[in-house]
């Protein structure tokens, strides 16, 4: 490639790159410690870099070096940074400036008035509000996906956001394999005696809560030079550069589990962050591949780590030592049962490992079906409650606790639920893979040992970023794409095991 | 005016303004929680903004606005916002216009360098080692000074930049009719009984000192719905608009009055960015007028305010009470000469009240006479030694308690350090006035009522944001221009009492 014209592209990707950093430290700011006076200032603050980055990369300068470096590409399966950045570059820019700016503005002021609308109409439990705003969101939706045309469904262009190159018709094929075993599972354990974890309801001091978060995420290697933990309403992990990555926790002093796999959560996602190559940084490379793929390295060291045996025989009596009243009368079995015990319930963010993916499931069906077209707005709390009662075994008794408990739709993210499930899939097919090169992996934890696990992901997943598409590097990282084979298996024994099935 | 056009010019003025704000932000941030991993990052995402917003300032779209805009106001003595924001713009647009970009570059870098050197030679406390950095940095500010010519003086331009409309011939003239009064009170005070204020360096818990001060501010009327208060290495206050200002503070767990008098300081700064009104928001009328009117506000409310026996006379039961064992012994009166001890220091950042000035007097005789020539960069040590001796009756033992205390110079800042004084000045002018207006203001401090005098500070100063300039507001407020002689009565009077002159 022409090293000049590169070199030009780069700076001007590194510059729109600098402004998106500084639009996340604003947004960060706002989550954790802006006061309430702010807001209206930050809004205009954070528009105003957004429709300057926006500007910057659907410049015609930027288009034009694209276009011309793309065709000096030889060979398609070329796996250098700067041809894996052309190809991230021309797929992204070729998406952003075929929206019209007109779409763009009216599907931004329908998701603001959506997400006003959406409170009200779950403060009031009452879905009908919300019907007009949904209807209208779906309609641009729409609009959107078409300007895409043509395709296999007129989902794909939205799954394409958060899932680079995955198709309906894939997430299709996987969740109808996933979903009659996962619900069969739900079954099987709804019969067996419910397991008792009343002791993770008592009063558990908040800032000795966030020392054991802190000292997990310490030994699991979490590079608090490159990072920090701050207090907000809503966890999330954020970077702002591969060297400032930071995590935001949620506390309640009567609920443990919140904070500590919280914290562990976004751990995975901030340590994912911490270990993309330096070569990426200040690229679109130089992130996570996607939501899925992030989700699968949150969700492992929150789940397979994080609610596994090994990890509390290492963890658990340091756990004890710091809450000796609540704990002493629980033992380590009991304890781990207690974490990980399955019950429906209605609300997806509070659902167990066992029941979580048949939330996400439920809201991909729909999601297709509002844009295929065989699912109406109009119909949705009746789909909603029968499903929910096909695949959980429990309807909800109003919308909020149903159709009206997410904010997604009303943000206008249709196409990101699926990416949850994906993450969790992918996460099992990961731990496969890891156990096979590492055979003692389960051993190394008990004894609160991570350097070996964490160097292998740094090393096959994080420092690649996102130089490859999410399929492509499951199939790179296990051999196969997407696959819920390893996720069924590690439920079925793992709960198997719990619930003695 | 031409409503359309001065719209036009608005909205390109928002968008800098907010991204500046964005800056600030960044800025904050990196002071108080970023990891030490994000420097590089950061640097980077703070350049980018600053050329962006460089950049968008100096185009010849706002340029052919500002023009046309200029060019219909009627009278010069309109005082309507939008008269004075064109005002504003005309004089940093062309002042911005007319510096070459390789200038700032080379400036840029050559403070760079200086500010790395610098380190090094005060750490080794050696000038020599920074002397061709400063002479290379004074040699670029002449550069940059005589862009502007013709001036009364070349220190005329940097004097501007910091002081819009003041001139080197209005300060000398302030402070040569200062320096022999100040000089002279020192003299005497050095004479009389030295001060006990041994208390004041007992331990003193560092989260309670932080209480103390949120308290005081409180009363004071610091608004915590549009303000914070953080930690950082260096106190100082920030703004990301109107509804969020924020200040910083210091502890030392062994020196009370550094977080508490540091905090009383910020929030004089940050009061009044809360005070300006919301109709100047978004534009560079929405800030402070100047350093020095900005610095008078600090002032107040650190010194004449919170160094005052009225004001004691109401909290220093709360401080007692918080500090039993420390201050149980010492009498409101001993307490009140304690923080208000005079003794001449090589420090300037820890001077008293009554030495303050003669530190900034002696460092803005050498700037100007670096600037017009009659000192050169090699005498400085020789000349900062015998200024120290003359005004304040003691000579530093090294550089490094000497001329190579501050890092202003090393900064490029030449042109700054006046205007601490000058706010020392304007304190006490407007002090006098308010005086005049609220005349039992002092018995409301005694009763901790301070609102009545925030809202004479908001109605007069506040709200006025930077329309008017620093010379003409201070005309405006007090009856006449920036004036040493009120200043010189206050301090022979406080100190006349304290010290029985």
């Amino acid at each position: 490639m022409n090293g000049k014209k590169l070199n030009q592209l780069k700076e001007l990707i590194y510059e729109i790159n600098d402004i998106k950093m500084a639009t996340a430290v604003l947004a960060w700011d706002q989550e954790t410690y802006m006061p309430k006076g702010g807001i209206q200032d930050r809004a205009e603050q954070l528009s105003t870099l957004n429709k300057i980055s926006h500007g910057k990369f659907t410049s015609s300068e930027i288009g034009d070096l694209i276009k011309e470096l793309k065709s000096e590409i030889k060979s398609i399966d070329d796996e250098s940074n700067d041809v894996r950045l052309i190809r991230v570059l021309n797929r992204t820019y070729n998406k952003a400036v075929k929206v019209p700016a007109s779409l763009v503005a009216e599907t931004s002021k329908a998701c603001s008035i959506g997400q006003q609308t959406w409170i009200e109409a779950k403060n009031k439990s009452d879905f009908s509000l919300f019907k007009p705003c949904l209807e209208l969101i779906i309609e641009l939706k729409k609009e959107y996906a078409k300007i895409f045309s043509p395709y296999a469904s007129i989902y794909d262009p939205l799954l394409d956001d958060f899932e680079p190159g995955l198709k309906t018709t894939d997430v299709k094929k996987i969740f109808n394999e996933l979903r009659p075993q996962q619900v069969k599972l739900i079954q099987q354990i709804r019969e067996k005696k419910e397991i008792d974890n009343s002791f993770l309801f008592r009063e558990y001091d908040i800032e000795k809560q966030l020392g054991l978060g802190k000292d997990a995420i310490t030994k699991f290697g979490f590079d608090w030079d490159r990072g920090r933990q701050d207090k907000s309403a809503h966890p999330f992990s954020i970077n702002f550069g591969i060297g400032d990555v930071r995590i935001t926790t949620r506390l309640d002093k009567n609920y443990l589990p919140m904070a500590l796999f919280g914290t562990l959560h976004e751990a995975g996602h901030a340590m994912y962050e911490q270990g993309i190559s330096q070569e990426l940084r200040r690229t679109p490379l130089g992130h996570g591949a996607s939501l899925a793929i992030h989700e699968s390295q949150s969700r492992l060291w929150e789940n397979i780590i994080g609610r596994s045996k090994a990890f509390w025989t290492y963890f658990y009596p340091e756990l004890q030592k710091t809450f000796p009243k609540n704990l002493s009368d629980i033992s380590l079995n009991n304890f781990y049962k207690g974490i990980n015990k399955v019950k429906s319930s209605f609300i997806r963010v509070e659902a167990d490992e066992a029941t979580y993916n048949l939330h996400i499931m439920l809201r991909l069906e729909i999601e297709i079906g509002l844009m295929e077209g065989s699912i109406s707005v109009a119909d949705l709390p009746s789909v909603w409650n029968s499903k929910m009662k096909e695949y959980l075994g429990i309807t909800p008794k109003n919308d909020a606790d149903g159709v009206l408990q997410d904010i997604h739709w009303a943000m206008g993210a249709i196409g990101y639920f699926s990416t949850y499930a994906l993450g969790n899939l992918v996460s099992v097919q990961i731990w496969e893979k890891i156990n096979q090169d590492i055979p003692d992996i389960s051993s190394q934890i008990e004894k609160g040992e991570f350097s070996a696990l964490l160097g292998w992901l740094r090393k096959n997943i994080y420092a690649h970023g996102a130089k490859f598409e999410p399929q492509e590097l499951v199939q790179k990282v296990t051999g196969s794409k997407i696959n819920p084979a390893p996720y069924v298996k590690y439920l079925s024994e793992k709960y198997g095991e719990i619930y003695s099935l």
